[in-house]
């Protein structure tokens, strides 16, 4: 019976991939513009090509060492062959998402300023069509390959046991891998190009914005693409993976108890929510559609709104389908185990939606925050940046409250598997979610395009009023990474402590002190270990930051010199009568994205292994909790800030304060170009960092005891 | 026996008092110079005394509230009448040491003034002088009220019990919470002042710093006063009472079991150490003396380590003499108690010293890090920004690393008690590191006032050199503040979970799962109380934060619309010829700063009490000990990112990439204004924030439990 849930399962990841694939050929099947516009295009897409290639080979290396060094692990740990094959197909998953979502993204874009020449409904239909592409590419790679493994590794759910979870858990942790390089390389790479180009390009040579003229534009697009695209699809691909796979391991442990039949169920249930979800998107991406620029921000989110509801639906059906538990959660609450999985899981979707919308208000020129720091920018840059701070220091508690409501809730009604399910009910819709997010993108670059190829003004204003729609939408997305980041890394964190305290009961009596009366690993904070892991785990993330906040320096630095070089030797490029020399500046970035993002990554794997051997295993428990903490407020705080700065930028772009040129506008520029850094590089690279950490740790915890 | 150290000790707080004014005699026989230097220090004083009468008569209220609260209170949980009145007097001695030692800086600086018209020495002696003035009274007035009420709470050590510890704690809450008002109010109130009256004067007006024909300028000189003086004694005044109390209450419930005489004189021993610690900072004072200019900053070294040598010495004898425990810290360490106590202790001490000196690695020109600020803001404000955010968060770890190695140290060679009492040996020699911290602000309102004054440039020369030397070592000083807040919270933080254990255990057996195998409260990670608790403390910092920096640029706002209605309205100001209406500035200065200190305050307050009513005990020891984490990295960040834009700025005004004027100078003063609140208002202010929620949350225990 249960056995039927995963084939469905499989066949929803499969539905995913089947949709994305005709989505794709939707797209291509679209006009691509004139011979000009294509030189243009096929230059991103070159660039694009090159640094992923440039990427993978790096990452190829990593991978593989880390395979072999699992691999030769003995088997009985959890490690081993297995969980090595499931490392590798988790990363080459997630690299094969990253690079078809790319793919199609800078095909799309062209295409989509192609289609704006004409109509704003195509322009839409083909960008979002584009992300629709990488959201379900990403569902359903990960979807099918956790289905796989699950099946192969648990006999066809016969044998499910904590070796077999451990290793489709390398599934996960191959993922994060990935992830983590793909969002630092690839946000180093956007901003650099970004910063660097509006460096020289609109301050010191007073050209516009996506002028061809400027050398770096390329590049920039292209960032836009392993940034925003490949980069983003890689964090939330991991974010998916490992929300279900710490959700199927805390169900063996709590529900082993309770007969093979319940646990079976409780193991599959996030596979099976999560294959529902992406039906649900698929029929959500149906009711995206919009003839006018007013009803854009309304097509997008009936869309999400659509999925929310019919996906709470499956939901309520797979909670009173699958056999459940006796007694889940607080007993206080005489419910059905039924109805109290369901509240824990939608609990995270809710939580979700209203992380996503406070971000909005913190973010969108809409509201007071960013009006108010537009406002600000009028005595100064000086006074834009320290209210730009302040909006994004306060705008961390009410996020990490909701977050707070969502474990609480979810804890009392279904105990920690339920603070595990609300993570997968959060991401349950990613499919769509993530392809209103992967869009934006598309229609920043078909901007750039129209600019580039000197199409009419009218083809631009279509494309932008596509693209800001999508940084309103974007923000959304932000926020379902940021929350679900964190109940994420809740989850694996339990699944540690948990499988912690099974490995330290099997060592014998002489290890019980270390144990919890619940029989996880004893992480008392009033001990010495743990105040001490809590306090390194705290300044990670600020070391962290500080490496890709000087890698996107650093590489910025080197575009600022390439494009002043370029403007200084070839003569008649200010004047439009020479060509720029692209392909260097898009060298420049790759160089600097992968030479940079190789010390902050290796950092993230590297510490809590060292932590872990070297301190015990006490302090790394506390050094993950400690990161958790520190990560989610930092992140938050860089992400809203920046977010909110660029759209001070933009409010008064549209005409506040003098508009455009005034020097209100230059000090808001300042305080975009520092939230540049924070909000695309390092405030989203933190979202890895922890997840990829407590995945560190659960895997090796073997090493450590 | 015993009860002679608390006698000596009594003596030598009363030492430091009588040093402290004899110290004040001396500068006041001093030439204050002529008429119209005394016309504008009495401004600054007149400013400085409304200001501190506003905010005292505000803490008045606040106070003789939380002391009713406190005195209706059962005794028997440790409240009651007797820790009102210690609370009533702990904040009484800090507001006292706060407006004495502005009293003595106002009275200095124009002294100061003077004697630097003749000698650098003289002025050295002057500034340093009056720091000390500061320095002795901090310590002598928090030393003698300790020693007063654990003689009477404890009827001269003969009744040594819980409940009389607990009143003692009560004065630590008192000092507490005016050191976190006088430290807000004071950060507002500087900074307001500072940025208010540069935007103006120097960007708009282009007049120069302390140009007498900029209004604010006088409320610039209070602010220095206000904020660096009293607000930073007032802070220091609350770590070294919290060390002490701490490390008194731990050796209560820690070495009970080993016999009255044991247990006493370790009770006994923190007041030992600060009372010998006062003496050797008084024999270090006498080695402060400087005739030239290079000379100077070895001669602030010079007292500070002779000081540490002593008081070294000192604790030796002490720790030979006292009767010791059999048995203490980690057995594996076969040394004598004595030797072991010792350690502990020291490696308080040392890890001040290091903690300091990263904290100069950081901000100090000398160093790679700043000269890196000042490289990039070549390329403008918002690189200036970027990278110095980027040291900021880089600055973070070292400090926590050396924290966590003082608190290993401490730990297995004292237990808890020896990581209380490494933060006693590090603030032991406060009375001379808190002198070399002070005397920067008298040498800076000197600076000030010879340039309002007319004074010839020499003069000028000889205050700045002073000025500059004051950076650096202020740099150490907040080194030390830091390291010891992180250290005592962590103290006050295990007198917490020991007292909430007792507390516990009091109640009976049906809360015994609550306890942790040592008899704390257990406060597991893995629970779900615990983990809200630690994300919200997390978020706490950030948020107060947030409304800091806000308030600072609110009151500054207001002063900069004043500023510039009078240039606009008073006709000849800007020739000269019409003097400015420096009172207005003053006064708008002060009403800003008590408005905006009161919600951050009354927050910080607030929130244990809150969470622990209603979220409970293992909430608030999560959340007490996520501040813990997020305070003491946002504190270090903010002060180092601050100190390092200051003399970026600095560093180029002495002649770097163009020098004063050029555009790389422009975009390094948007960094020194963005770091002015990060340095002098937000960034301490945590220090106190986070020892203030934690004193809150052992002071109300018994409503929680």
């Amino acid at each position: 019976m249960d056995i039927n849930f995963l084939y469905v399962s499989g066949g929803c990841a499969l539905a995913a991939l089947v949709f994305a694939f005709f989505m794709f050929t939707q797209i291509m099947k679209k006009d691509p513009g004139d011979q000009k516009m294509q030189d243009i295009s096929k230059l991103v897409q070159e660039g694009a090509t090159a640094f992923l290639a440039a990427e993978y080979k790096w990452l190829a290396v990593f991978v593989v060492a880390v395979a072999v060094i699992i691999g030769i692990s003995p088997e009985s740990n959890g490690l081993g062959v297995r969980t090595a094959i499931a490392f590798v197909s988790g990363a080459g998953a997630s690299a094969l998402a990253g690079y078809f979502g790319m793919y199609t993204s800078t095909r799309a874009a062209v295409r989509t300023t192609q289609a704006a020449r004409t109509s704003l409904s195509d322009a839409l239909k083909v960008a979002f069509g584009s992300g629709s592409v990488m959201g379900m590419t990403v569902v359903g790679l990960a979807l099918l390959g956790l289905v796989g493994f699950t099946y192969a590794y648990t006999d066809g759910l016969k044998e499910i046991n904590e070796n077999a979870l451990n290793a489709v858990l390398g599934f996960s942790f191959g993922a994060s891998s990935i992830a983590l390089f793909a969002r630092v390389g690839g946000g180093i790479y956007t901003k650099a190009a970004d910063v660097g180009g509006d460096l020289v390009g609109k301050i010191e040579a007073g050209i516009p914005e996506d002028d061809p003229r400027n050398p770096a534009v390329i590049a920039d697009n292209v960032g836009d693409n392993v940034g925003d695209v490949a980069g983003m699809g890689a964090d939330l691909f991991e974010s998916y993976a490992g929300s279900i796979v710490a959700a199927m391991s805390l169900a063996y442990f709590a529900f082993k108890g309770d007969g093979q039949e319940v646990m079976t169920s409780m193991v599959l249930l996030p596979i099976a929510v999560s294959g529902l979800g992406i039906l649900s998107s698929i029929v959500g991406s149906f009711f995206v559609s919009a003839k006018e620029e007013s009803q854009l921000q309304s097509a997008l989110f009936r869309g999400l709104v659509v999925a929310s509801i019919v996906v709470a639906g499956a939901i309520w059906w797979l909670c009173s389908t699958l056999p459940m538990p006796a007694k889940i959660g607080s007993e206080s609450i005489a419910m059905a185990s039924s109805v109290k999985v369901f509240i824990a899981i939608v609990s995270g979707l809710v939580a979700g939606v209203i992380i996503g919308k406070l971000t909005d208000y913190y973010t969108s020129a809409s509201y007071k925050p960013v009006k108010n720091i537009a406002f600000q920018s009028q005595t100064g840059a000086a006074t834009n940046i320290i209210h730009g701070l302040a909006t994004g220091f306060e705008s961390v508690a009410l996020p990490v409250i909701f977050v707070c409501v969502a474990i609480w809730v979810s804890f009392e009604f279904a105990g920690i598997y339920g603070v595990a399910m609300s993570a997968v009910g959060m991401l349950s819709t990613l499919g769509i979610s993530l392809a209103v997010d992967a869009y934006g993108p598309v229609a920043d670059n078909a901007g750039g395009l129209a600019e580039m190829a000197g199409l009419p003004k009218e083809v631009r204003h279509r494309t932008d009023s596509l693209d800001a729609c999508g940084n309103t939408t974007a923000a959304i997305g932000k926020g379902f990474a940021i929350g679900s980041a964190a109940l994420t890394a809740l989850a694996l964190f339990s699944a540690f402590c948990t499988r912690g305290g099974e490995l330290i009961r099997a060592k014998g009596e002489s290890a019980k002190g270390m144990l919890a009366p619940d029989g996880t690993i004893l992480l008392d904070i009033n001990s010495v270990s743990v105040t001490v892991g809590l306090l390194i785990g705290g300044f990670l993330p600020f070391l962290f930051s500080a490496m890709t906040m000087r890698a996107v320096g650093n590489a910025a630095n080197k575009m600022v010199e390439e494009v002043r070089r370029q403007f200084r030797e070839i003569k008649g490029l200010m004047e439009g009568t020479a060509k720029a020399d692209a392909a260097r500046c898009v060298a420049i970035a790759t160089e600097g994205a992968i030479k940079q993002m190789a010390v902050p990554g290796l950092l993230a794997v590297a510490a809590p292994v060292v932590i872990g051997k070297f301190l015990g295993i006490q302090a790394l428990g506390g050094m993950l909790a400690g990161a958790l903490v520190s990560s989610v407020m930092l992140a938050i705080f860089m992400s809203n800030a920046g977010g909110a700065w660029d759209n001070a930028k933009k409010y008064i772009e549209a005409g506040a304060f003098g508009g455009k040129g005034g020097p209100v506008h230059k000090a808001a520029v300042v305080g975009d170009t520092v939230g540049d850094p924070f909000k695309d590089t390092s405030g989203p690279s933190l979202n890895i960092l922890i997840k990829l950490m407590t995945v560190v740790g659960v895997i090796f915890l073997p090493w450590f005891i």
